[in-house]
């Protein structure tokens, strides 16, 4: 295989992975807006919004507008297509088995986390903020989706989650400073995000709170 | 007339109507800072909010930055006048006949939304993306004004009102891909946003929701 | 001291400033998560964005990318000292007596509402809309912390806060407009802004309400 043959072949894993996460967050979205008693279009926003709005607000604050989810029409037809399942089969995904969704949306998270610190890191932004980024990229949508409807955002609250997001992105950052090859680091990256995830879920971990 | 003269009187017809536009929207947004007993400031950031937010939300994802609101100081009076003007004459204000609002404000969603999806167009946006940027600038200033009062936005689960946008967004947009006149496009667009809302007020019309 | 020397301590002075400024900002942040018993990470997340934000919410809608936020690193670590610095000490923290508190968070809004108004206007952005802007900058975060935890924006209904800043904001841009020396304007902005926070405060005034 040339050079070119296999970066074009890694693009493309990149995207489908990317798009992966993009409907498992999507799914995510559209059940939230089903318990809410939203209708189709509130389905439809919640989707959107909990699958891209965690990258639009990494490539806002980064300068890279219009955002990917504004520039590639591929992006928002994945959350739709996710919206409008669940819609569809909203008795069939309410039977997705709970550990079954759970890992998939701790794979998202993990895509999401690493994605956003590398597009970070690929835009000058210094290391500490890169790794902010990269959190903000993986849970900035879920909080966006709690705050549509009037929920205080449940990653601020209970739950590893932003922390195995912060966790992926500084091992991610840390091993490509420490000259590391750029894709070993985002796979251990990924896969700490990923691990500590599903350990705390397992564990049933949460951070400390004011007067613990 | 010469074609200069044209533009000229075009350009000013459009101002006129964003700027009613504008200014029909504030007053929504004032209208609910009365009724969720904010003070003259919450008065005047809720007219801003309703009636500019949909438009800088639009300007930031396509990259049009300062926004139009904050490069054109008219935006703002109008916004602020509509404010004032709802908290001097609350009483008054509560006298307009619903029929009326819901008209002048089904012509604003109209507008919002055929100068959003063009203005996406103009910056080479793909079509089905410049439709849901002219959903974004017909609605997003309402979603913006009802989270800042902690509602869920009523648009997300009732009435036929993005959903107007969205459709008019689409007839101008495909219009446009087909080659129809710009002009004429957009005002398809229009009356299709503007029919659709007032048919759904008349109607009852309602989007399905999860397991309806 | 030579020319090069005065201006190296006059920004470092505004540096240190506006570190200050973040960090009270931050501590109120915090101290609003605790309150609404958010996690470790939700006292993190919403001290930067009481701290952060407006500046943010500022430096997007002129076009300032990325904001000073993401690109120097002091101000996010400066945010998390204090969010930490609370969840360490809040029993410590809640002893800090009302008066003193007040009047460190009157200053912190003096100093944003300069800075805000400056840089807008350092950007050719309209004076009406600079005046808004310095506004924007020092209640915006502020706005963002309260609906994180699904709370009204206590701004927008009680106290005489974002007037102040309002007002601060409308000295210094007319005083400069006027011809007055820049320093002169800022200063005498920053002090009717402090000045009017802490004397509505200590007479209780406030806005009036529509129908009052």
């Amino acid at each position: 295989m040339t050079d070119v043959g296999k970066t074009r072949t890694q693009d493309r894993l990149l995207l489908v992975a990317d798009l992966a996460g993009t409907l498992v967050f999507a799914v995510g979205g559209a059940m939230l807006a089903a318990s809410a008693r939203l209708d189709l279009l509130g389905v439809l926003v919640l989707s959107f919004t909990a699958a891209l709005g965690g990258g639009i607000l990494r490539d806002l604050l980064i300068g890279a507008v219009p955002p990917h989810a504004i520039s590639d029409w591929r992006y928002a037809v994945t959350a739709f297509v996710g919206g409008i399942g669940v819609f569809l089969f909203h008795r069939q995904a309410a039977l997705i088995p709970a550990w079954l969704f759970i890992s998939l949306d701790a794979a998202g998270l993990a895509l999401f986390t690493v994605a956003g610190a590398g597009k970070a890191l690929g835009r000058n932004i210094n290391p500490f903020l890169a790794v902010l980024l990269g959190g903000v990229t993986a849970v900035g949508g879920g909080v966006l989706r709690d705050v549509l409807v009037a929920h205080v955002p449940n990653v601020l609250s209970t739950d590893i989650y932003a922390t195995a997001a912060l966790l992926g992105a500084a091992v991610m950052v840390a091993g490509i400073r420490a000259g590391i090859p750029r894709t070993v680091a985002t796979v251990a990256g990924a896969i700490a995000c990923f691990g500590l995830r599903l350990l705390a879920v397992q564990q049933h971990w949460n951070l400390p709170r004011v007067g613990d």
